[in-house]
């Protein structure tokens, strides 16, 4: 097994990047190819203890930075270190690319390098949102890859989160949901009208339309919806679980025994945050490219950096890729996405 | 000033709504007209001090329940207490109207009863979510109305968000964002692209486009978003922030020490809930209609119900639909209007 990771890829690469590779090459016994500038790799390397763990570093002299205009930067950055790293899973040189960099950059490396598979109409990037529920995530998709869908997008989107939701997060018959403003039939916009129908007859375990609420509260193991609303909700569930934890620290620390409170609570706390970390989920997959694509946060640390290359194991050992192949010829589903109504193609 | 109260709304009514206009009308020492059945109201009534207080209870004998087809249901219960309250209104016999029953129900109520302002396509929910910033909160709309919009609405949303903002929660220059997947121009949805360059022309404080963290960060004082959007995002906050407090609850109750340490920290989690308490704001309003509506959260208490008529009297001394009908007059939005290309009208 070796993973292809962008070790100039996100807020803290390469010490995240690297030190998250030697954890991964060690608790898994696997091979991290590390892709980037060599002496810059090799110095983060040195820091850490690496006998006996299998690191190969793959020469990589450009980068994509998080501000630059995705596509063309794949196409003018032919040696960006994402570029390379697709290319090594392309030419079955490695058998999944992990980044932390710019999303759009590593959509657009993996559309370029690899290409979509073969029926699927768009590829979406999806995350683990933490959740009260059995398996503790929800699979949210599409979050941002494509901010504007047509119902057919939208019932792939959920064959390709089943998929995933089975195989890689081992959750038996996921319970698909359509995000939506109400559980009636009759609620939502206009694509979301369209779309139910052709979920009910996708032969999934679709359990009708989940509102925002019910995602945190585990209601669904899968969440389809368009990359705008995917990307708007998340970005907001995180902006108010950060704005929670701020106002209460300020508040505890105006209060000398509020202050005794909380470290006394310690341990609770902790817990709270462990159920809400993005960290342990490690990053989320770009579904519908022809390989396997992690894409973490841009904001991971090593241990982030760690799971999401146990993520991107395990999707590769489970063959999600091939799973979603199949899929896509099951006789249900291929009758579900011919029902599409013609209208709504416009 | 004299506010008619949908007796009947709302999910714990009619105790809360009857507690709420008692409240009410004791703080503001306003008139609030009771509409709804009289026996159950008056049964209510009896529980409170109510000596100086005018009450008058307005008869209606229907009720709109939470899952009725809102416009079925207002076209076929011509005495329902949202019906009979909007009439008030419109015969000038109320200055606002208030409910925390079905919200699609008060849209039709208004709509049919009072009619949209001269000029607006379409009238707009909102809903002042709470903050970290200097005001503690930031008018969102539209949260439901119009689950499927077109530019020039938007642009109305923002118009009538800013003279909401200033007047009626008192922000001077309101800051106004546009909900979108990222601060740069080319994010965003097609809406979003075309919707972008009219608000930078509207001659409003238009701050430009702001993700969903922004939000709760306080960043803008008014964003403006489709109601599909609107209502996922927040229900999606809400959903977030009851996981949160439920998980931490679970997490202290499992530890002794952790239940001594809340107990201590009690004034800091007060503090916490009163800053992320929706019912401190009452009730967000329906914007652009020709009179005013305050919808309350369904699951208000007494507390939130003052709060909504509290709201609903600001609205009625500061003139909000006045303002609105001016703003629309003015020549810069004027010419924003007109500048919106034809081929988004389709």
């Amino acid at each position: 097994m070796r993973i292809a990771l962008d070790a100039m890829g996100g807020d803290r690469a390469p010490e995240a990047t690297v030190h998250g590779a030697v954890w991964a090459a060690r608790d898994f016994g696997i091979t991290v190819q590390l892709v980037g500038k060599p002496d810059v790799i090799e110095a983060e390397l040195a820091k850490h203890q690496t006998a006996g763990l299998d690191l190969p570093i793959i020469p990589a002299s450009e980068v994509i930075e998080m501000d630059e205009h995705p596509s063309a930067a794949v196409k003018s950055k032919k040696d960006a270190s994402m570029v390379v790293a697709v290319r090594l899973v392309k030419e079955g040189k490695s058998d999944a690319f992990v980044t932390a960099g710019n999303s759009g950059g590593a959509l657009a490396a993996a559309m370029f390098g690899l290409g979509r598979i073969k029926g699927i109409k768009r590829p979406a990037l999806s995350t683990v949102f933490p959740t009260d529920s059995e398996y503790g995530g929800c699979l949210m998709l599409d979050i941002g890859a494509n901010t504007d869908v047509r119902p057919e997008f939208l019932l792939q989107f959920a064959l390709m989160g089943h998929h995933y939701a089975e195989k890689v997060l081992n959750i038996p018959n996921p319970r698909v949901g359509l995000l939506s403003t109400g559980e009636e039939e009759n609620k939502g916009n206009q694509l979301i009208q369209e779309t139910t129908p052709l979920l009910k007859r996708s032969g999934l375990n679709f359990i009708g339309n989940v509102e925002g609420k019910d995602i945190p509260a585990g209601l669904a193991d899968v969440v389809v919806t368009d990359g705008f609303t995917g990307n708007v909700y998340i970005k907001g569930a995180q902006g108010v679980a950060s704005i929670i934890q701020k106002i209460l620290i300020r508040e505890i620390k105006a209060r000398p025994m509020a202050m005794l409170g909380a470290l006394l609570a310690r341990g609770a706390l902790k817990a709270l945050q462990a159920r809400l970390d993005y960290r342990e989920f490690g990053g989320g997959p770009l579904l519908g490219v022809d390989g396997i694509v992690v894409v973490a946060h841009g904001r991971s640390d090593g241990y982030a950096i760690r799971n999401a290359i146990r993520v991107a194991r395990t999707a590769a050992q489970q063959g999600i890729v091939q799973a979603i192949k199949q899929g896509l010829t099951e006789e249900t589903f291929q009758a579900a996405m011919e029902s599409q109504p013609a209208a709504s193609q416009t």
